[in-house]
């Protein structure tokens, strides 16, 4: 161990939910090396993300900023051309920022035209990257339906998948995200399928390539300098489906009760009901559904949990476990059938909140080893916390987190926030359509602090409200309730006061502003002064003399 | 006259009081030319500013953006690289966009330098001068003090009077901006001296030069393409200091009494008493600079409006009257004493409302001409005038104001807003530090209706609200009166609403979103789809077969 920290690992699966470690209690998936990263660092059990889905969720993590302050609200909403990454933040501290698998980031293709910004250049090539160098850039779907294919980005996943010989365009949808259910072609897409092996060998599946990837980087030269590598997997995430062995690894019986009550479904928030009544809530409502998914989920988490192994003993043998912070989260949960909901989008805690644990090799990290802080994150904490921990100072007139380097070394500051804040954008699903909404009246904003979860709709609906201490689970929604009326007033407060924050002074810092202060007269702008006596002889010595002559 | 506007002609003041205009109602003063455009034109009677001070008003008027919106809060704090302007805009629609004068802007060096964007390069030059290619660019405030230069801008007009012979560094200061008080140098920085005559030939000061500077800019090859020219004077803005026959053609009698009241000394909130209390509010609560430096700000007005009369005549005798939109306001305007303040800053009707004259050559526009219209208007709505006059579709997702052509045409829509937001930022101001504020709680944010003026304060103080129904002078501060809670209740609530505003999605317009709505599973992502039976069997097509082999 070292008192610097050389080198960040900033690992990210997608759509791992908080409570499928075994460390963070689930009763029929173990999850060891997660559980080893976890008693090597401090694991987070309050850990939210500023969006329960990939694109809006990750554009925080990586510019360390909330949604409705960077814009890029959903999935394929560009993020505009001038935001700050955490990429920039740390490229100032001499480190570079490597990215190894997803980032689902949409180039402003159009704003980058406008201030001709050639994708090919190196400046380019990082505003269209989020700020990162490109050591693989996978996204992970590659999807093709009767009018086109879902995004048009390059797969190096597949080039590697063809290198191999495994014949066809798409690879990636033929073999790692297909079975093949006797001569028959079965797709991953349809969750009937889910059961199968995928039609791959396990080494070649995306998973361990992707380990592989992030090895080779440390052992390149690039991996010689100091480093942030953004290692991002796309696994848990769907399509539901896995090669052997882990295909069969676990059963119906391993699949925890769904966490679900009939009285969500009698008159639920009209926003709440319309995802219920979308062909996903449908779908996980059932139980056969539910049987057959959440066992090849699982066996796809357990697969990264023995491929984080693998990352874990080369990091240990290489010495990298040294001088390197190491970060795992997710970018979102997985409803899987709670609430009777499938997928991600909305507030409740499987969606919402996410695993977090930080590895801190230096000393001053000792304290917190193994433990577990219960304190409310954000995914927004991260880059403040890998801009301080390389020695930066945090320009928190741009980032909106706080960094977490406090709580690792066991000290919970006294100002830490009282609530976190998550938004949503589903202006372009058919829900929106089906509420008959503007594109711009499509926005939720929930507000969670330790007792309630609270979520205004726009739109013109009312609130919804959880109160966590009376309903662990979030059956009961309060919004309507007069008994919560003071409850619902503090949050709507807090939400005004969150809503009014300063996003967007981002050129100047606080301590620039502190400068400015009283020092006009000192540069000759001299305002409501009479005459020499208002101001000092100095100020006054630049405007005395005789008047001069043309 | 025309069916087509070919060009804008976009006339802004400095610190020009909407009420300082005889067709406004001003008693002593006598401005032909204005009330001439008036009665061409639409006089806006309740148009406001979204931020009372230079800088942040301007990036608001260029932008069509709130001032928390661009983050450009006050005089100096860089408008980021990334934030679009009305000539970005216009520029779309074949319309170039050119500066005559004064824009305060403030590049953003860093965010530049970060995107490798040159200032001397086509877009790099446009990136630093707000959108606008340069004709001249004249700030206008030339000072000089023990701690060096205010700004270190290039100044034409200093340019000019060299090459007239006018000796020296800054004849801006030593001639435009000072008298000779008997031999002796009477800098217009001091007030006493607002009386003196400027030492200049009065056709060499600010005002004629820059008038023909736009005259030469018509009559040139650039002015012979459609263009939008911001022509963008200096003045009245201190220093107050006049050249012969201007200095003396008003003296104390025309000075109209200061409207201001005991009862606003008495207990003030804090931040009013702060300004209150600051040298330019001690200097023109004092009834003798009133009446030294009213008459000489009457008299740049009526320079200015002079002035503006052979612009008028000019475009007349061209022809360019009959193809020339034409827009005249000002960026704030002039406590001068009223309310025992000086200056600007606040929110009082003599500091946040503007001058605002339309005048649209179409016939379309005849059912206005000469009227006055009282609908609220604010400051961002010129760029949406600006893009719809030239045939262009408002991006509502960037612009946050509203087009006026509808009430230019006499039809006010149903839908019009029922408030104005106003912002200040006095982080960088002795009044911070008095009042022992982070820069990020000096901020204030006013609202405005037809009846009431709310202002909120960050840092913990309570609000302020004027009835101008029963005040209509302002002088009674309601925020604390219960008897006003109901009204406090709704201005919060408004001021909550629009802070929740979506501001910054500004890469996908409303129409893209609608498009995209149920579109997933036709470019082959299918979410929660249990078997082919689920979907289209277009959409199955494309994932049955034989299981392809390696």
């Amino acid at each position: 161990m070292v008192d610097e920290i050389r080198n960040i690992l900033f690992i990210m699966y997608d759509q791992l939910r908080h409570d499928y470690l075994s460390c963070a209690g689930h009763k029929t998936l173990h999850t060891p090396h997660m559980d080893r990263l976890a008693g090597m660092g401090l694991r987070f059990s309050n850990a939210y993300v500023q969006s329960p889905v990939c694109g809006s969720s990750r554009m925080s993590f990586y510019t360390g900023r909330y949604v409705s302050s960077h814009g890029a609200a959903y999935n394929g909403y560009p993020l505009k051309v001038g935001e700050l990454t955490v990429g920039d933040h740390l490229r100032k501290l001499g480190v570079d920022s490597w990215l190894i698998g997803k980032t689902h980031m949409q180039a402003d293709a159009e704003g980058m035209a406008r201030l001709g910004l050639a994708p090919d250049s190196v400046i380019g090539a990082r505003v269209a990257e989020c700020g990162f160098d490109v050591w693989d850039r996978e996204d992970g779907l590659y999807a093709h339906g009767p009018k086109g294919r879902y995004g048009a980005a390059h797969s190096p996943y597949n080039d590697y998948l063809s290198s191999l010989g495994y014949p066809g365009e798409n690879p990636w949808h033929d073999f790692a995200n297909a079975g093949d259910d006797g001569g028959d072609l079965a797709s991953g897409w349809f969750m009937k399928n889910a059961g199968q092996a995928a039609n791959i060998a396990e080494d070649h599946s995306e998973t361990p390539w992707l380990t592989r990837r992030a090895i080779d980087f440390m052992d390149s030269a690039e991996g010689a300098a100091p480093w942030m590598a953004h290692l991002s997997f796309i696994k848990p995430h769907w399509p539901y489906i896995v090669p052997a062995p882990y295909h069969n690894m676990y059963g119906p019986d391993d699949v925890q009760p769904a966490i679900r009550h009939e009285v969500e479904r009698q008159n639920p928030h009209p926003v709440l009901g319309a995802y219920q009544a979308s062909p996903v809530g449908q779908a996980f409502a059932r139980d056969d559904v539910r049987a057959a998914v959440i066992p090849a989920y699982m066996g796809l988490i357990k697969q990264c949990d023995d491929q984080l192994g693998v990352l874990l003993d080369y990091l240990e043998s290489s010495g990298r476990m040294d001088d390197t912070m190491i970060v795992l989260t997710s970018d979102h949960g997985d409803y899987l059938g709670d609430h009777w909901l499938g997928e991600k989008d909305l507030f409740h805690q499987p969606s919402v909140k996410v695993p977090l644990i930080i590895y801190d090799p230096r000393p001053s990290a000792n304290a917190t080893r193994g433990q577990v802080c219960d304190a409310l994150v954000e995914a927004i904490d991260l880059a403040p916390t890998f801009v301080e921990a390389k020695g930066g100072q945090v320009p928190d007139h741009i980032l909106e987190g706080r960094s977490l380097l406090p709580l690792l070394a066991g000290q919970m500051p006294d100002d830490w926030r009282d609530f976190v804040v998550s938004e949503y954008d589903y202006a372009t699903s058919p829900m929106a359509e089906k509420l008959g909404l503007e594109p711009r009246d499509c926005r939720l904003f929930m507000l969670a602090d330790a007792r309630y979860t609270y979520i205004h709709a726009e739109g013109g609906f009312r609130p919804i409200l959880f109160d966590r201490e009376t309903d662990p689970e979030e059956f009961f929604d309060r919004g309507g309730s007069a008994e919560y009326t003071d409850v619902l007033d503090m949050m709507q407060g807090r939400l005004a006061r969150w809503a009014r924050r300063m996003s967007q002074r981002t050129t100047q810092s606080e301590a620039q502003l502190r400068a400015r202060r009283n020092s006009s007269a000192d540069i000759g702008v001299m305002i409501g002064v009479w005459d020499e006596r208002d101001v000092t002889p100095e100020q006054a010595a630049y405007y005395k003399g005789a008047a001069p002559r043309k």
